[in-house]
């Protein structure tokens, strides 16, 4: 038999968070306050990350991986910052950091992860 | 020993779906009509994908995480609309969607999916 | 208890790769020589991801999903080139292709896996 899915947040097209076996998957990420900086709402994208983690009983500790996307990838550095100033210095994950246009304009930045539990 | 990896309808570059474990890889998949506006073209990947997921004995019920790329973002409502009308209600899986330009000039959609069997 | 997570390889932002249970994650993987054309520059990174692969006891004969992203998707024929020279022809993965603008301008390609070791 199957694993269990346990799926957390369920809206309008998606669930924000899906627990299977000890794999958990982190929907795509974007920041309420799409007036800020790509800095600030990626500060604001990690808060939001850590919180859905803890519903899984994961935390940053486990991302395994993570896909970045930016707006403008010539604010790579600004998301780095925040990056860098949040993620586990002793478990970095892989990541790949791509420019793709977001859901509206004013996204800068969109994060998804793949972490254990 | 690890667990085998089952490889369906391999072509010339890649494979369509991957089994490993109880995780099935969707390769990204896109609509044969191009000429079909993105609603339509998303129809027909979302009705590619069920065959395939069929393939290894999962289905639409399974889908653990998604990521679409759209040709031109502004076409998400297009694509949300065929998606709703697909996505089981009751268990949405995570998924990001987001803009890329695609093989051809006329695919308005691709999707790719991570599933549970 | 959990499944280790093994990392390799850390760097400023990420880790290469990643090892959990029998899955490894391969991060967006790009070449040094970014003088070189898009197919050169994929036969690069394909010899870069042999040599991560074997660091996790994997190899490219149990890639279960590749995402590959091109500056130009109009080189899709190049990277294709070189993937068909590289890919084990009997195990195919599972793979998406699309368009991103990468962090740095003269970057034409780059490659994440998931693999099975």
């Amino acid at each position: 038999m199957s694993n269990p899915i346990k799926r957390h947040h369920p809206g309008g097209s998606l669930s924000r968070l899906v627990e299977f076996g000890n794999l958990v998957f982190v929907a795509g990420t974007t920041a309420d306050n799409r007036s800020a900086s790509c800095k600030m709402q990626t500060d604001e994208v990690l808060k939001k990350i850590d919180r859905l983690l803890a519903d899984a009983g994961s935390d940053k500790s486990k991302i395994l991986w993570c896909n970045v996307w930016l707006t403008d990838i010539r604010e790579k550095d600004q998301m780095d910052a925040a990056w860098a100033a949040w993620v586990d210095p002793d478990n970095k994950p892989a990541r790949a950091t791509v420019e793709s246009r977001l859901a509206t304009p004013d996204t800068r930045v969109e994060i998804m992860m793949i972490c254990a539990k």
